[in-house]
């Protein structure tokens, strides 16, 4: 199989007493489908995955499984602490049919090497035989920081449903050297969105990350302008989704502003789950008043 | 209530399987009652805690439970990546009657603020509102590094039944301010045990950790020779003590290498759980003829 | 002025008893100007810039200063961890006519914000108020490690022949805002040779750096495929490039193995001044046979 | 030789240009003495050494000289960016008969083993082959972080004048390997005010800090308390001298306040050179208006 498109992270819609509101997934993939999305990473970061209970992570996977079709494949995000839950998740994605699944690194006591890594991703991936595997990489979040390269190198036929990675790392030189890795039947699917342009000159196809929630149609015109080497308009186009970018960050973020940014469009997804703060309408406002959104309000249609 | 003496972290055994063996707990009790240990702290960092499931740690933590009695106290660390897992597992230690709980910082998504800190420990903290708390500082596993002492003074009464520190962090200066706070009634459990020595000279009377699971007897020499003035002697103890972490860090760490000293004194506690990689015989066979282990091997009597 | 084109930063030539060997420059920069240059960066990382002597490091300026023309621009990196040394140095440049002069961010007792690099930038540029002043971006030798767009933003009139940046940083987010950023006079140079499609995507003119020192050819044709749309052959040649970082990396890195190659095409720039340590011919024997360098030996010439 | 007692780490005065000023020595002396100091330990990291030029250096360590007798030693700072610079330093300080030399690891192209520091380090200590030579262990600002004890045990006779560490790092199980290692005629001299109490726990008999400028008799009897037993006062003297730091750290650190709390006391040591930023006076009434200085301002006498 090869993932092209993108792929949105959706936000765990959680209701005003905190707890996980699947009723809002068939509004939310009918916004989605209608954006133009190839389909949807469930669970992972920007859906507070590790957040969740195993029982409300099935829940989730289970609404958005509901909503898959020929056009809208879903990835399921079955990564824990504790491998045994992984294991459980791996086992229900396999039970509900989902296109895929993926795993983080784990979070506790990490695995000293990339060996230990691959043996982790191979326990899980073997509970779901029959789904494409794919390794998520995000050392910001997991601290595990092997270069993935590196992964591909060793990986050989130890994970026989291996389908490639999800690549949110920052180290481009090592996403260009996957990129170009011997094994063409592997996808490298890109994490960073507001880095997508450096993704698409190193040939990646597909892409998974957390704007593409609220501005697929903006990133689909991006890659028409590359595609017809109009860099110039291209340029443009990737620093308005980096300004953006930028400017959630100096609000806490891109789970915290973007579950803002939902209810706005109509899709309320409620606030952060503990440890996370939910953003006070204070800060919102005066997110939207800030000098870098004026010219992107526009594009977020808020 | 005020916790003093040592408190090992148990190691968690696994059968051939990497099945929980809960079995092996009422003789693993008896050793450490014989060395003379206060208690234990259950399912923590050494314990490999969030890397079983919620129905396995619950299965371990009765099991010590069962132990328990006047002199051997029970504290069962219930973190966890979910507040969910957390407040579940917070839950069950009330309804088994643990001496106390407690919990490391989440995982994943971090507290961006010592508030948001205090907000998780407070939601987990009330599921067990008749048990004191203890928050489990221990930087280099969860990268959540406020000083403690900011903890101290925010806390307040946010947390009624906080009870103080399982300090397990290195900056020795944040032990001290945390030791003199105003606050009698909070402990300060000391988790370095390389390092005893200095949380005794700032006045710490608990410990937890990972090397009292087999050498309590040493430390409590080394309590003594504190206490009667003899610092000669303590430092030597203590530098013992550092000399054994620093020759197991070679090997892999203290659970790595700990979990296989177990076995040698006939407490099996079998290997590592994935992530994490058993150490291979012919690893242990070089760590025992190391230098540092040459003197050092009487002292454990292996 | 816009800097455009190739600008290798030349290894420090030392004689066999450690001394700067200036009388190697002129064969060197023949070989460069005959690769296709732009000029030269000297006295940077590649350089060793920070472990010469202000005496030396004004030796080694002039001596490539002897060799600038109209078409082998010569910027002179004037950095220390004592502002005294760099103003003594930009004054140096200024007399004897360098192209610019660039200074990285002071190492010892950082900057603790924008405005204070700034500030230190300011007060080194004056002292050559003529020339243009690039600000050199590298936080993995710094540890100061800010957002250059931040810097953009700040430094406003603050440095009145602030030129630009030389951007050796890690992310490409921000390389993208500093290129869209709203001031065309200021050159972004990148400075990062395995990550230079990146750059060239991102719409960047010009790239200083260490592999330049041999294989500036490489790279001219890698921007006559990425500007004649085939980036399939362009991505190739990069992850050439990137491959053959990713082995000198295993093997002490671009400095240690780089002065090694430089000797082999010819030109004896010695070994590395201390704390530095000089590449063993065993070491360099095991290189030249990995895996990776199969390939890549031709392409070097080597 | 042995070091013992409290070495003051002087700030290095500068006048109203921003050039240094020698001519406060002596009076900065007269005040160190009076204190009950050991001697000084000039140009380290408070004495902003490597801000300043090697002449300005020599020029302050001669002002130092100069106040040299039987019971004020003077050990000279020389490290640098440059080993060049080191050396010239080196000789100097044999020159001007200084009581013993020092060298923080360099700062740029890092030693990537501990046998390249030990190389850095003989090749300064030889150019004063009869004073004793400390190595200064300052990782906060180095970035060299090896343990001490692979120091200690690796550096044999490879540094004939070899005389012992100024250990300013945090792990204070490496000061106790330190300590405890079998080597009696090498001094570990402390480096953390804040601490001072783990490390006299541990064996320690000197100390080199900052806040010993205007602090020393409150950690003499800091001293006095530990030695006759009386831990309680001891712990609180010495959470009185975390409290000050802590306080400090919230206005910019000790280098910052320290510089002001000197002109406080009649010793004008000016701002701080750039990239540093001299406190303003509003931030330094807020500071002395702090919650935490009410009880230290006495201590302080401010």
């Amino acid at each position: 199989m090869q993932l092209t498109g993108f792929f949105p992270a959706p936000f765990t819609p959680f209701d005003n007493n905190g707890k996980v509101n699947p009723s809002l997934i068939p509004a939310y993939a009918d916004h989605l489908k209608k954006d133009g999305v190839a389909g949807v990473f469930v669970g992972g970061t920007t859906g507070e995955g590790l957040l969740l209970s195993v029982r409300e992570r099935k829940e989730m996977a289970a609404a958005w499984i509901a909503e898959q079709d020929n056009t809208f494949q879903v990835i399921i995000h079955v990564g824990a602490s504790s491998i045994e839950d992984a294991k459980e998740l791996a086992r229900h994605a396999a039970s509900i049919s989902a296109t895929g699944i993926s795993t983080m690194a784990p979070l506790f006591l990490k695995p000293q090497s990339v060996s230990a890594l691959i043996d982790f991703c191979a326990k899980v991936a073997e509970e779901a035989p029959d789904l494409p595997f794919y390794y998520y990489h995000i050392p910001q979040v997991t601290a595990v920081d092997f270069m993935m390269v590196d992964f591909l190198e060793q990986v050989g036929d130890r994970i026989p449903n291996f389908a490639g990675l999800k690549y949110s790392g920052t180290d481009i030189m090592d996403v260009l050297l996957c990129a170009e890795f011997n094994a063409p039947k592997r996808d490298i699917i890109y994490g960073q969105d507001e880095k997508l342009l450096a993704g698409l000159v190193f040939g990646l196809q597909g892409a998974i990350g957390s704007t593409y929630n609220y501005m697929t149609p903006h990133y689909l015109d991006l890659v028409k302008a590359f595609e017809s080497g109009d860099l110039k308009k291209a340029r443009k186009m990737q620093a308005d989704s980096a300004t953006l970018v930028r400017a959630m960050n100096r609000y806490g973020g891109g789970i915290r502003v973007g579950k803002r940014i939902m209810k706005e469009i109509g899709l309320d997804c409620g606030g952060l789950r503990s440890p996370g703060e939910t953003i006070p309408e204070k800060e919102w406002a005066e997110f939207l008043e800030s000098e870098d959104m004026k010219e992107l309000r526009d594009l977020l249609k808020i």
